[in-house]
């Protein structure tokens, strides 16, 4: 066996348990576009810090969907860089906010995490002509279909989190919103892409941001800030800007598109732009899906990033001609 | 005229009316990926054996829409094979079931069952660059835009089996599943691909089904009990299971993948896990359209479908490197 | 500067103003997909005659959709074609329908209408592939996004002609259709495609078609009726037929479909089909939305003649073997 500690993670030869795990850890990474084994470790350890069960759910699903993609014989290059890892962390965490976590969830969380690595598969084979990364669709397509069909199957069990179906969206409820709002909205925001919203959960991902990238923990604060100011802007509840309800998604937009787009200043502007579409975005799908009784996930990341991608090499001052965007994670 | 009698159909040569007759058959018999015109006249008698309208409304889908694609010039061999009947079968005898059969619905079937054809080969373009088949899309989607049309169209009339919309999702009556649950609701589940629940119906399809391929007739059999002991364990309700609601799409999955997988254990695996995907799906779709007063048809067979095939590629132990998954269907 | 008067508009050298509002107004004549300065003249001038709010957030709309594809150095013959600006130009307009506009709304416009651009190109690459134009689908889901948001975003404030959500689809009220409901739900039909339904709005489209090509003017008229007409036969109400809602999805798809299919009577029956086809998806959509208190657009439209393009060239009746659809609009 040969171990090796570097700044981005392990290097490992001759032991499964010590690569898987770093795999594992480099998959939590991955849920904020981080390859990086020490990010993953302070983003677990976040989730730890709001629960154990939450930390718990998150690790499950991620070393499941990445022994799934072992198992089927995925890209050893993709499986080791967490890319099948981080959408499973993602259905493990948001299914044990959103159902109760009796012994029936674990069961559930094996075929939920194994769903997500091959819906990971099957995206990344579709978007492939549009050199489109998956990002985290397949956690929402694979929590959405176990969400959706819990009201007719009497094992899955929401918890008190779950939307109740079939109300109408909640009127804004404005509220003062106050410097704090943004702060607060921000940091939780940040929190949130792990389905939580304590601030010391927030307090590890900023650090497992900064010791990954600080130009990716730059992104994702500006970002979470752009989006809660754009919601208070649109007249957004306080307090759903408060718990971070409007940062999460601009969060990630901001770090998707500073990693694979470009740097310039006119990547920035457009990035900036994208950052409040993905605000009115998620204002969008929360309302929809409020009376299928569904949250909105990242959703609106995931269309707001495709298309901001897909339209940048046609806009010359975003994407030069010749110069083709980053591939990615 | 030249007439042979082939274990798989008829071979015939300057006859209109009889190589009309074939292709229609074969494109019943398309509905379960078999391309043999023996499977589809059993199939036929088992919608017959269901009610006179239901064997009636497939036939007259089949025809029209094998006639709509010969009329516009689609590939020969594609409509000789049933390839652009499937579709129109299943549009005329789910509106069959969900509206009623007065003098206006046989001109109604007309434009829907033709327009399966033009879905299916707008599908068939769009999904070519994937080597996906476009399965029965085509017959979701119009029987979806035909039902979802009537609450503002008063001659299109709803039958008493089409769900009331705007109704929140039964919650499951969980009921004692027996082990007759399980054996009726595989049965029934044969007869819900053709959108009926007779045992006879189920019996005459499985008869197709032997008379064309044993392998497609274990993968239906498997299937349906696979889907059915699965909705079983997520506790949905007996009634669902035993009328073979969480059967059909799960056995139309297991058809498929087996026809168009390479034969391995680790493919095997991976359809099990399929079909066990496929009745988690098929809970959502039912519980997502029961508010807007749509049934789910098989919509969960056609996005697991397609996104297992989408993804094997990408499992070395699914599909080996260098080998295609298999065309078809 | 160098100024010359042309049959389809402006030719303009060294004036950035001149050249601006030429493809400004181009970008209005392509609402309709006619590539011409007069027609979006006279279709400005339309919704005027409904009202200056109509009028002037129409021209916002398509001007800051055009500036922003400009600024982010799009392909600079399709900004002068007037490409980047009619989902701008429709944005702009629907906005002021369904929204109240205050000193936000222009605001918000501007968002909005920069996002049409955005999405415009997004979809353009991704339809690439397969020829396809993006037809209206920017206007469509940009709007879309922004009105389903509302309810949560206080600053947002809904017009009365906003759909009330959370309601049943209305059951039709067939009254009585007379002859005079096919010929105002004609006329209304093409202002309908400006979200207006004036006579004089409708008098004014149909002049600027008239002047960019007879061809175009035809199709539209022809499939305003068509849709009217078979709106009528499936019992729609008649209220929503007198104020042209069946047909101005229809129209569009007939102009589009005569655009960009080879001419010839196969070409043309089909486009008839598909005009039909457009009432029926005009009403599912309808259906559809309500109860998520969102309007239709011209998703039926983008969504059918999606469909009719992609399939042509598997019809060798339709588009002969060898021969390409026109490329386009």
């Amino acid at each position: 066996m040969r171990l090796e500690l570097r700044a981005d993670g392990l290097a490992v030869e001759g032991n499964v348990a010590l690569s898987t795990l770093d795999a594992v850890l480099r998959g939590v990474g991955q849920v904020m576009l981080q390859n990086n084994t020490w990010a993953g470790l302070l983003f677990a350890a976040g989730a730890f810090a709001a629960s154990p069960a939450a930390g718990a759910s998150l690790l499950a699903g991620a070393t499941i969907s990445t022994l799934v993609a072992a198992l089927l014989g995925a890209d050893r290059g993709d499986v080791r860089a967490g890319l099948y890892g981080f959408n499973g962390a993602l259905v493990g965490i948001a299914l044990a906010v959103f159902l109760r976590m009796d012994a029936f969830f674990w069961a559930l969380l094996v075929g939920g995490a194994g769903g997500a690595t091959v819906v990971a598969a099957a995206l990344s084979q579709a978007l492939r002509a549009h050199a489109l990364p998956a990002l985290t669709a397949p956690f929402v397509l694979v929590t959405w279909a176990i969400l959706a069909g819990h009201p007719g199957l009497s094992h899955l069990r929401a918890s008190d989190a779950m939307p109740v179906a079939h109300l109408a969206a909640a009127a804004a409820a404005p509220g003062a919103v106050a410097l704090s709002t943004l702060a607060e909205g921000t940091a939780r925001g940040l929190a949130q892409v792990f389905v939580q919203d304590h601030l010391a959960s927030a307090a590890l991902v900023l650090a497992g941001l900064l010791l990954a990238s600080r130009r990716a923990a730059a992104a994702a604060v500006l970002g979470a800030l752009g989006g809660t100011a754009v919601g208070a802007a649109l007249g957004a509840g306080e307090p759903a800007l408060r718990t971070g309800l409007f940062g999460y998604n601009s969060a990630l937009t901001a770090v998707a598109l500073v990693a694979l787009l470009p740097s310039s200043r006119w990547a920035a502007l457009y990035a900036l732009f994208a950052v409040a579409a993905t605000a009115v975005a998620s204002a969008a799908t929360s309302a929809l899906l409020a009376p299928l009784g569904l949250p909105g996930l990242t959703a609106a990341f995931v269309g707001v990033t495709w298309g901001a991608l897909l339209a940048a090499p046609g806009f010359g001052r975003v994407v030069p001609r010749g110069a083709a965007p980053k591939g990615g994670g």
